[in-house]
């Protein structure tokens, strides 16, 4: 005869895996970051573009809460935070990981990292980070190496959202938990449920960096592909990537004309003829356009114009850089979408390209009605696409069934702040932006830098994620 | 030194409980029945004043759908259904079972089952079904000793509620299954919490016969006890409220009425004087009151007053049995509750008692909307409570991600039909109720007993649930 079950307490005992507890009484800490793919693929790409083109520049890395209200101190103990912060530079890419870089096909080619970068990374630690509190804020900073600090980016910033959210659940009962769960699955579906009823097309994860945990950005990422079908583009994280088996999406950020334009401020810092150096400044961001090309072909041609403001890289792109009519496409991170997204469409035209066949992936604090919108603007006049980040991987507003608003997402960066060339010193990084609230970069660089860029279309819209 | 967890994957393969899969590999069936405890407290009562005065009845029990849409065979095999049914069949009640029966405190009150009725479960197993399909539905009756018969009331009941969830789930994937108990546990929580804001009293889980699962169940009276507090007055469930320890509430239905009025009308069968029938028929619903009173006391003095309709039953209460006056309170099962309620106040005050030392137990078809509503209406009026059934354990309508009703409630009944004394034969047994489409038994006795009992008070409100 087969047995049958006949107790439910049986079936609860059986449910209790003993060996697992025991293990689960011993961890020293439960790591947010347990490997180094775990970071947005487009690290792997930038640093490969740094390592190969600025081997030789170093840059501090910081990080900064833009989110006044919230003091993370409060939520996060710095012991705590030094312990993940440690176990990041104790981890390295296993081989498997390394296998799956140089052997899989990202934006349809092979083989896109050499054999000389791949061991690099083999033997990379990251580097040593600075953490001190003052005003009742967590000062934390990454020095060393470019092609080494910016992969303290996404890591530091994944680490201090989850353990913000962790703190935040720290006194919830297991009850509350599995309430918190479901309300959040359901407010996600039910986004992605309107997004795929929208048709909004090529929608990709972008959350890593702001994600409530790791195993929710996981369930994020399935949900996406059961919801959207053909309309998830992937993801930006590449361990996500890799186990999940799906595309890993992302280009480039704003660290690379930010450094190549300081780098260029210390080059010319002895000239006497300041007009030669407010030159050279201008033409850094499109310097930066130059060599991407020189690494990556095809769909990998994206190019972030908002760095100094927009509206003074486009009208001066293909005078400075007439390839730029033959890349793929923008990406739009801080000016109002609908008037950045006319500006594209008025571009392409101008320099004879037909919109409809370059891409436009907006990428800044997107949530679900305003994609539709987008989409609805945009759809077939140029091909819109979506990188949603936090609204994504942390949208847990209201869903807390004690009613507090503890696990709201916050606004927390990782920017690089000052870069040093051996035998030339260092110098604040600035980044403009479409928008004043998103300037950083010390004062007397940022107005240095508004006089060579000006500020035409930019704005001062506020900041929220 | 302590480990350190390293890997996703390791934590994934030790979450795999490999002893309890092969055990799973290995079912014969999943029960939905595991226990005789697994039923309606008020199933105890009942079959102890049966055991105690009608030992000699027997009965025939018959499930009905009333819900014209469904046939159940299109979602339950035959053959698992008599599985399902074969293995309650096998149960028998545990010692543990029967010492908590014997020892608990019911509405105060501990020993309400001498030790004989206890010897009595020990032995007893459920009588023979008799299963058949008949255009397209199931026809499914049990025939035996009416205490006997009446234990498989709710375990016929919840058996088919949960074979017909099972089988609208059985197509689902892993995230479909997810994300649906996330959307019923975020709806049931949202229900729930609106219940505790309107500060709706003495709440209690009465959803057995409708769950739509014993473990969705045992989630229900869980998320009652964390988000009603103090008006969470406990679960009908006699097995839900040992395990939790919470208290078991419940008194008695009409099968009481029903077949105590049958009885009469076997008795009275061969009398040429029609009105000395008429007379004992009518008296019978008294009758039951004054037996019970001799079986129970306190709390368990609740009357179920519409088997044959309200209104006659009120007004004709006090004169027939004047200890009417000094039950605790009346349950609403089939009358529009807000005259009902009006009803029974106006009733306490005619026999001279103060309402608001009364109970009133709304138990019809309850949902969150209505409940409020009632308790605005009477709230300090007299002794609100509210038995929440099927909208508690068995509300999925709009959780189930696909889009589909499957898993949407349906109202599937098992009531007593037939009953027979040794050397009288056998009558249908008939219900009248305050709702036309409530009313069951065979359309001679049916028009037998309205002549009887008239049909004041009596609405023709469509049954939802």
């Amino acid at each position: 005869m087969f047995p049958v079950r006949t107790g439910r307490i049986e079936e609860n005992e059986m449910s209790v895996d003993i060996a697992q507890r025991v293990h689960n009484h011993n961890f020293r800490i439960d790591p947010v970051v347990r490997s180094l793919l775990d970071t947005d693929f487009y690290k792997l790409l930038m640093t490969y573009f740094i390592w190969r083109n600025y081997p030789d520049v170093a840059v501090t890395f910081s990080v900064k809460n833009r989110t006044k209200s919230v003091r993370l101190p409060d939520s996060i103990s710095e012991t705590e935070l030094r312990e993940q912060l440690d176990h990041v530079r104790s981890l390295q890419f296993s081989e498997s990981e390394l296998i799956w870089l140089q052997g899989a096909r990202f934006y349809g080619q092979r083989n896109i990292f050499p054999g000389e970068f791949i061991d690099a990374l083999r033997t990379m630690r990251l580097p040593e980070y600075k953490l001190r509190q003052e005003d009742g804020e967590f000062i934390l900073d990454f020095t060393g190496p470019w092609w080494k600090v910016s992969h303290w980016e996404i890591p530091a910033l994944s680490i201090i959202n989850e353990m913000r959210a962790r703190s935040a659940m720290a006194d919830m009962s297991a009850y509350q938990l599995r309430v918190l769960y479901s309300n959040a699955t359901s407010k996600l579906v039910r986004k992605l449920k309107d997004l795929s009823e929208a048709g909004v097309p090529r929608i990709a994860e972008f959350g890593t960096r702001r994600r409530h945990s790791w195993l929710w950005q996981d369930f994020v990422i399935e949900a996406m592909r059961e919801e959207l079908g053909e309309n998830f583009l992937g993801t930006s994280n590449a361990l996500h990537a890799m186990r999940h088996g799906i595309e890993a999406i992302g280009t480039n950020a704003h660290e690379l004309p930010m450094t190549i334009a300081a780098l260029s401020r210390l080059e010319t810092q002895g000239y006497t003829n300041p007009s030669v150096s407010r030159r050279a400044l201008f033409a850094s961001q499109y310097e930066v356009l130059r060599q991407w090309q020189q690494t990556f072909i095809g769909n990998l041609l994206v190019a972030l114009p908002d760095t100094f403001g927009s509206t003074q890289f486009l009208k001066n792109a293909y005078r400075n850089f007439p390839d730029i009519a033959e890349w793929r496409g923008f990406r739009e991170d801080s000016k109002d979408p609908f008037v950045g997204g006319e500006e594209k469409i008025a571009f392409w035209k101008e320099v004879g390209q037909d919109p409809r066949q370059k891409i436009q992936l907006f990428s800044d604090g997107l949530d679900v009605d305003q994609m539709i919108a987008l989409h609805e603007a945009f759809g077939g006049r140029i091909l819109d696409g979506y990188g949603w980040g936090t609204m994504a991987t942390n949208d847990f507003r209201g869903c807390d069934p004690r009613g507090l608003d503890l696990l709201d997402p916050i606004s927390v960066v990782c920017k690089v702040s000052y870069v040093m060339r051996s035998g030339r010193g260092g110098i604040s990084a600035v980044k403009l932006s479409d928008n004043y609230e998103k300037a950083t970069g010390s004062e007397r660089e940022i107005a240095y830098y508004r006089e060579v860029f000006g500020a035409e279309g930019v704005a001062n819209a506020p900041v929220i994620v």
